[in-house]
């Protein structure tokens, strides 16, 4: 693998201080080798005076697959939303789920993305999509009881044979994707649980997302879904709950107490007008993990994670009418360490320190947008300036994904063509 | 001035039936001179294939010279964020207001507006900056109680002037600007309206951005502002309200009757936690006018309207738990023709009509973030999934400002050297 040597950029670390330096990083075996100053010559040089260096950001909750479904499904009441989502879902082949998982995979690439988690049936499709694309993928298999599932065979062994297939596979993470407690019963979670506990899979699950799923779940449980989920002995270092809207202080505490992470989806939850809004504040002085996710391309519809940031910041400053409220640099911590943490890959990725993978988004600080650049201004403006438009250069694990906006992992007209194609079979 | 062929787009009319059609484009004289399949030749021709054409749009409300004080007020509480604000807005000099203002219509060319209302003092000095970006530019002079303001000289006065100095201007229209119920007194805003009838300047003006401003207004005044901006006779069709958050039903009445329009400023209303959400259902069934403004860069903080409106339509979702409040569609409405209205430039501006000014900015389809595109799917991929990076090409009033990314009008070096310089002179 060739070493590369980024010149001259701010570079916002992300480590324990939060530094921001003027500097260089030497990345050497996929990983970063030195920051700072740095004499030492690589292979491979990339001029980045002006830019900005950001940890590459974690999406942590995404249908990557759904991209090719965009726009098919807006400003709808939410009970014609969920019945158009699912009436083109029921058409998918393997084939548009590829195109649509590459497409989301080239989005995500050129949004400053290096590590998403996904929750799709399919996964093995989604893993070959991923590993073209050269960016890391939490892969999470669907699984629900029997009664509810379209998949062939059963879901949690379906599961299994996918993290057989694919374990020991640095870009492609298997994880178990459970669906939500309106679809599975104690029985599925605890099975999911003891196949996570065995394998060191996440487990990655929908909680409490709309008003109807937590009342319903009360009314035939007589508890809340946190607090089922606690009460069944599922909670635990390894979960990672997608939504996690409609909560109580109770169930806030229920998460933080067993260790769980949360990758909250304020674009989604706004887009769909289901109500709640996700406690943060109460969530971060609880001690909950709170990592950020996009949702899929439905209830979106992009992927990109530096809208997703400022859209989480300002929902919070305006729910609570405290505009000190999620501050651009715990906005940013969300996006990259908390998603790290999230996924237990924290001595890995999200921040960028020797030792860990080098995993990085080039920005283009000379952007009119984001300039004029300081370095106490520049968390502000990777958080509230920076669109997807200012990434320049991507590198995932030690290999450019994207340099100077050209995407070398995967061929941006090849991609553009099939998900083309994909949508035409899905609108057919 | 140059004839320009549009060949081969998706063109987003914007016309009265909301038509969407993929065609070629003649613009001549500064004008759209044909829609359709064209078949003449022109002296520039922009193969625009796979590319969407729409109205460029219109940002209602912004303080465009702010643009280097960015980031220097994030996350505060409001007093403090007033007070660090104003402090370094004193220091300001014509020559880093003349920086700013570039910077500013520079990264407005970026985002795809051609027009933008400004409201500020030394709008003489933002002129120039306009004038050289080749934007439309309603400049309102900001005007207030002597006791008030740092202006040299009556602000009414400063206003008049720079009136007779730029009217007859295509591209700078003088406004006048007052700045809010809290500095300005029903003296000032009925010479303010004089000078409007006589003059045909749009009055523009903050109204009930926080809660505050309204109760101290009314225990003065016995009279919620709206209301007794109707009662003292100020209200009529040249009015243009920016945020318009905290106001009644009675109030939008006013708003209606009057023929007022308002410009709503979700990010920065968001960012600010002011509390307030612009009622914007009920303004659009009373048949009150909605533009969208950006508002300045301490408060947003950019001046990014494709952010701002997916912002829009996301707070007004949310706001109301019901995801068919403000459309993909509408949200389009609001920040073209809707913006067109506000400043009585409708039969000008706004829409892709054949006799209007060819102002249009045209976003790359083939961008992964809003592919694979279909006609029925074009506006909410332009609402919910385009950034500024998309934009490919601005044209205003028949001239090119920036060509595949390239801006012509103003040399970008040049303009972000001198912003720079400016933020250090505000920052000393």
């Amino acid at each position: 693998m060739k070493s590369i040597l980024v010149k001259g950029a701010y570079i916002v670390t992300q480590n324990e201080a939060r530094q921001v330096l003027k500097g260089d990083m030497l990345i050497e075996n996929g990983r970063i080798a030195a920051i700072g100053e740095v004499k030492d010559s690589a292979d491979e040089t990339i001029d980045a005076q002006g830019d900005i260096v950001i940890p590459g950001l974690v999406n942590a909750h995404t249908h990557v697959a759904m991209t090719v479904m965009k726009g098919m499904a807006d400003d709808l009441p939410f009970n014609d939303f969920l019945e158009k989502s699912f009436s083109i879902d029921a058409k998918r082949t393997e084939k548009d789920i590829h195109a649509g998982a590459r497409l989301g995979c080239l989005e995500m690439i050129r949004g400053g993305t290096t590590t998403f988690v996904d929750m799709y049936y399919s996964e093995d499709v989604i893993a070959r999509a991923t590993i073209e694309s050269g960016l890391r993928g939490v892969l999470c298999w669907a699984v629900l009881d029997h009664e509810f599932t379209t998949q062939k065979g059963v879901p949690l062994k379906n599961c299994q044979r996918f993290h057989s297939s694919h374990q020991g596979n640095e870009m492609v993470i298997p994880g178990i994707g459970l669906q939500g407690v309106y679809v599975c019963s104690k029985e599925t979670f605890l099975g999911a649980k003891e196949l996570a506990d065995r394998t060191g899979m996440l487990l990655h699950f929908h909680l409490s997302e709309t008003r109807k799923e937590v009342y319903d779940h009360k009314r035939k449980h007589q508890r809340r879904p946190a607090d089922w989920l606690q009460e069944i002995g599922f909670l635990g270092r390894n979960c990672l709950a997608a939504h996690a809207a409609w909560l109580t202080i109770n169930e806030i505490n229920d998460l933080a107490r067993s260790g769980s992470s949360i990758a909250t989806c304020p674009v989604s939850n706004m887009k769909l007008a289901t109500g709640g809004v996700a406690p943060i504040p109460e969530m971060m002085s609880a001690g909950v993990n709170v990592a950020i996710g996009t949702d899929g391309s439905t209830t979106n519809n992009s992927l990109d994670m530096l809208g997703e940031m400022k859209t989480l910041a300002l929902l919070q400053k305006a729910n609570r009418w405290d505009p000190t409220i999620v501050s651009a640099q715990q906005a940013l911590d969300f996006a990259t360490i908390g998603g790290a943490r999230a996924l237990g890959l924290e001595k890995e990725i999200g921040s960028i320190e020797v030792g860990k993978r080098a995993d990085l988004a080039i920005i283009e600080g000379r952007s009119a947008n984001i300039w004029p650049l300081r370095e106490q201004t520049l968390v502000a403006g990777i958080v509230y300036c920076a669109n997807a438009g200012n990434v320049r250069s991507v590198i995932c694990s030690g290999r450019p994904l994207m340099l100077d906006r050209r995407v070398l992992s995967l061929n941006e007209d090849d991609v553009l063509e099939e998900s083309n194609e994909a949508m035409s079979g899905l609108l057919s």
